[in-house]
């Protein structure tokens, strides 16, 4: 086969998972929206046959010759990330049988309902036997996938193909090192910042205002995909240039309303703006950064609301007329230590994501017995935010992903936030005068296409920890 | 392999192909409703990756053997019928070879634009290059598929796989041997059919209010589908449980409305009344015969509208309020002719289909040069309706079935109303008293799921014309 064919069967191959990929983000939003009520169960089936049809692709012997036909080095953008991906993600699929990977997914949804009866009895030990499972699986995958220094690496690398223990270590221990000192100072700080105008109501239709608004300003593109009012708020890529956002109203806390349509419009943005080839190419660490980018450090930064505070303040008179754009923007950005980690800010993440990567790190080291982990659990949860845990469901139970298969999860948010930061830099120096739309236009050219797949390795971290110092010490005047 | 796993991969299959068709039919919906503005032309490549998915899977080697591995005789209804299709179709498609069907679509794209162009032009010789193309495809079709008898047989097996030229000759023969002698009959009648009402305005929601309510009383499971409002009328199966109808409003002419009510309710109980293994598995003509039976010899049948009337005149007293029960009846079925075939009613309709069927088979006997047609054309509608003919537009360029690859569908349309009338007749004997619930019991327990594939040829088409001779001849005091 010439080189000219190979590269057109490439490209016919990115094309042909587009297609299927279209196809099941079809049927979730459906799910969601129009499907009738009997007709989950069919559905149901379709979207397994599917997934099906695509393992059955992506591990076939043609598939593993048209990739090893090419050579990434000699592709353009888009295809050489796209190629980049899936080499490495074809083979680690390969190493897993179909039958053990459906196995588990069905392990997975007992050990769900498992984790909700649990929280029912708010006792961890209910859902012990059942996590048991899939702490052996994570064993066996482990296993089957191989690995080079850490048995967690090759969970890890499920979500980012280069992310290591080593790496993450460094990360983390970095993080730690700033937040702590940082937290101690923001205490001990004299100045309070003002953050009850959050909680005045703003009737719906000034929320729904409001969020087409900003999604205009920060650049997302209407003839391309669609805001609509959904129970959760979701982005769902039908394809490259259907792009959906569901967003809730919000009763009464303007700050998870605002959170929310940064999160999703974030999203939204990195789908529109990166190639339809890189569809299935995707890590967990890469879409978080993108959603942390906008909902932190773009949809909380001063620069952005200094030029948009009038025109929202105007939408919603009654809230904000007595609120100067400063006393905004630090209330927003309040620091607060949580036990929960959905309740914590940029500040205090990382802290609780630490938490679940090094009882993840211990029990993949098997080091850790189930049994131990709310003492565990509770123990670094104390020293991380000074909070004590009461009970299971405020501490272990707090959360659906050990229920759900998501192992490796919580490094790859962390890892996010580090990436996050460092475009974030980078696009400062590169502006003059920092702002939404010129973020949108940096990120599309230099990053959303981006072949070079940046690994934890490659940052020390420290864009991130100097972000926080920067706008923390600058609102606590410490 | 044993006959127990040949079974249980027979089944797989069927579902395998049900989960494709459910993703291509949800993007179609997609592209009637939600899609977004930008979102045509990837959508558009993915409708055509997954139907070369569909046809590399019919095609392969692996299902030639599954589906020869299993035998018809030993199943149980629904996966007999599928399997009876499939072994059939699959044949069909393994002698097109895939190029010269998509090369096949292409031209059909170029053509339908010439079409277009023609009816602005109101000239059929603007269209005949293209046509003449799409003429030299419809013999290369014969020549691979092949024929025992005429060339034609192979194109109607498009249509139904056992629809012949000897078949439908005897079929068109003896609807005309009746239509033509009552419609005599029916001029020379004294009797006057008032039809006035039929164009009162009926508002909106009233319309929508009567939707519904026929839609429940005819057996339509809302649980299981919807119905929204659209520009055309339509009915989409996303899946056997999730039947989705779309109804404009009328502005000024019931008739129409009630029509498309009754047409798409028809095809929507259709689907949702049989197996979801059969959902690749229908021909034009079985959908056709199901639209036919519910908006004609039900939708207009007297004994609806004696059970019915009451509650439909309610909804609408400004219209009906001085239209008794049997002059409603009278005028919806008033006899009228048409040189437009649409606007044809079931009298007139299967004279308008025998003049295309027949130039159809003069052209696949290549007898009839293409630069005729239109005269051709004209001559034979006269003989027809008596109506003159007054240009293309009117005429031969009044429908887009030749210029979109339909070959055969006209036969298969009339084939459709021997079919329907077949089981009107069949169910009024079953029944003490006729009922549209019975009817859709009836249809369920016989029709839906069933293997035999009644062919044109079991049928003399006496039931149709008996069921012309007996409503006309009453409505008309003939």
């Amino acid at each position: 086969m010439s080189k000219q064919s190979n590269h057109e069967e490439l490209i016919y191959f990115l094309h042909r998972m587009a297609a299927y990929e279209q196809a099941l983000s079809l049927m979730e939003w459906d799910a969601h929206t129009m499907g009738s009520k009997n007709s989950l169960k069919t559905r149901t089936n379709a979207i397994e046959v599917l997934t099906s049809e695509i393992y059955n692709i992506l591990t076939s012997p043609e598939t593993e010759e048209l990739l090893e036909a090419n050579d990434p080095t000699t592709l353009p953008a888009p295809e050489k990330s796209a190629l980049l991906h899936l080499q490495t993600h074809t083979k680690r699929l390969r190493n897993i049988p179909f039958k053990d990977y459906q196995a588990y997914k069905t392990q997975a949804a007992k050990a769900a309902s498992a984790w909700s009866d649990a929280r029912k009895k708010n006792d961890f030990s209910v859902f012990r036997p059942q996590f048991d499972k899939l702490v052996a699986w994570q064993h066996e995958f482990a296993n089957m996938q191989g690995y080079e220094e850490h048995p967690y690496d090759a969970i890890l690398a499920n979500h980012h193909y280069k992310m290591t223990v080593k790496a993450m270590d460094q990360l983390f221990s970095n993080m730690k090192d700033t937040i702590h000192p940082l937290m101690e100072r923001i205490k001990h700080s004299e100045h309070r910042v003002k953050t009850g105008f959050q909680y005045y109501t703003i009737p719906d239709d000034q929320q729904a205002f409001i969020a087409n608004d900003i999604l205009k300003e920060i650049g997302f593109n209407f003839n391309s995909g669609r805001l609509d009012h959904s129970y959760q708020p979701f982005t769902l890529t039908v394809q490259e240039n259907d792009i959906r956002i569901g967003l809730p109203y919000i009763e009464e806390n303007i700050q998870t309303g605002l959170t929310n349509l940064f999160r999703e419009g974030g999203h939204a943005l990195f789908e529109q703006g990166r190639s339809a080839l890189l569809r299935s190419a995707t890590s967990t660490s890469e879409i978080e950064a993108h959603k942390i980018l906008w909902s932190e450090l773009i949809g909380k930064s001063q620069v952005f609301w200094d030029a948009y505070y009038e025109r929202f303040q105007h939408q919603a008179p009654k809230a904000f007329a007595d609120v100067s754009s400063d006393e905004f923007y630090e209330g927003i950005n309040a620091a607060k230590s949580s036990i929960i980690r959905k309740e914590a800010n940029e500040l205090t993440q990382p802290l609780h994501l630490q938490v679940r990567y090094e009882l993840e790190k211990g029990i993949m080291e098997g080091k850790v017995p189930t049994r131990d982990l709310p003492g565990l659990w509770a123990e670094k949860v104390q020293k991380a935010t000074g909070l004590t845990v009461p009970h299971d469901n405020a501490g272990i139970l707090q959360e659906h992903h050990w229920a759900t298969a998501q192992f490796g999860y919580s490094a790859a948010k962390a890892f996010a936030y580090v990436q996050a930061a460092s475009w974030y830099e980078q696009m400062n120096d590169a502006m003059d005068t920092f702002n939404a739309a010129g973020a949108h236009e940096w990120l599309c050219k230099y990053v959303y296409d981006d072949e070079q797949f940046p690994s934890p390795g490659q940052y020390d971290g420290r864009a991130f920890t100097r972000y926080l110092e920067n706008k923390y010490t600058s609102i606590y005047r410490i």
